[in-house]
């Protein structure tokens, strides 16, 4: 896969989803940005907060604008926070969030292919919904761990 | 229905994406708003340039703020086109496209659940597969015709 | 090629500075994103105005943001200003600037690589060498025309 | 010289570019601004993340709104982190990122030419391609130490 397809991005917010039902979680918002920061497919579920999606943007835009998953932008955010503050106005309109959730999705062959952004219970259990919809569509999830 | 669901969102964009491909349409992104401006669900076809999300949020977060649908700011813009850039400052960050495409959703007692913004192809033709997405999920369309 | 690489970029500013030099145009500024809507090569000549750079970079990603070389968008601009100043909101910080001079570069098969954005002459003469630039490295321009 | 050319701007990155394919670093966006804080050239290597040369631009128009090297910045931002987050707000669209790398220009005769920026490896590797452009093309580089 060159670009990320549509359907491929459907099947990476199916399964978040899923995950999220199946562990009882709170109601997610799921973003799937491509490799240009485009989007390709958003869900969100009944019941989030009124900006639960633009969180999720941040999270998946921000891993793409620096290259790193966004539990590193969240461990860097710890040691110099006044970098990660300014870098989120250099990060476009769908802004940068400094905590795990914002998971970089790469080809099997390690190209870059977009990312996953979900926000709406711990930073812990939203990526962990993330990278179980990445690696159920046959990519692989970079987390920033 | 007083909220509108993603289950409900999702019916919209899938039968606004069958009406396009039925067409022979450009490729579109759809987006669904609930009635507070937050979204429900995106999808968005492989091949769009690289800000037609953007362009179709701003047609149904425009029909939002208005409380219009999108065709029906269009034809102010004709007339009062100072109104409509001044209106657009205070859109807000998914600002305001004064063209038709951005469709309000309104319950079949005429409560209004959100709205339906598509861009990608002919204005005219993005209207058409957002009340065809809207009408086919039992709900009522209101275009600003 | 699939990204457009620095070396291309380079190639296209290059013949696009030789093409100005050669025609005894005003200095030019020459902006080359790829398809991402990512900056890879810029060069502003020396007597340019203050934000001639920000003009160039509107073009392209103009171009970008629409899928159209920027003479297509003043072409709307002209019959539809209120869409293209809606637009320019959606546009990103790079914005949109709706005259020739921001031209698409696709490859030889018709993918699309990034976008050429010139500002300093006439729109006519930045097109002149925004073509000249992508054609000399052997790729193909779409001006809107 | 007095202002500084597209030659001295073109040097400088071509140096800075050797010097960092040299040290096998990471890939690299290189920015270049004149003392106006317009910009003079920019060369982004492939591979980079996809706003790394807004990055660069962070650092070296930051440099320029404050007449300090950014490792000065940096400094003022460990003990006074909110005079920084509130300089960004004002230093116009190119925005501030307070880490070492943004570095100024000056002629031999200590005339401020413009500012460097570099964003892709640590920041104290970035700094260093910085400098080595400037000197290269006999200048003086001012880094805040």
């Amino acid at each position: 896969m060159i670009d990320l397809t549509l359907e491929a991005a459907r099947a990476i917010v199916g399964t978040a989803l899923e995950t999220a039902r199946a562990r009882g979680l709170k109601p997610l918002a799921v973003v799937v940005y491509d490799a240009r920061g485009a989007l390709k497919s958003v869900a969100v579920e009944d019941g989030t907060s009124l900006r639960r999606a633009e969180i999720a943007m941040g999270k998946a835009n921000g891993a793409l604008a620096l290259g790193l998953g966004s539990r590193a932008i969240h461990a860097r955010a710890e040691v110099q926070p006044y970098f990660v503050a300014a870098v989120s106005h250099v990060a476009g309109p769908a802004a940068l969030v400094p905590v795990a959730g914002g998971v970089l999705i790469r080809s099997a062959e390690g190209r870059l292919l977009g990312a996953v952004g979900i926000s709406g219970d711990t930073s812990d259990n939203d990526e962990i919904c993330a990278v179980a919809g990445i690696e159920a569509a046959g990519l692989a999830a970079e987390t920033g761990a």
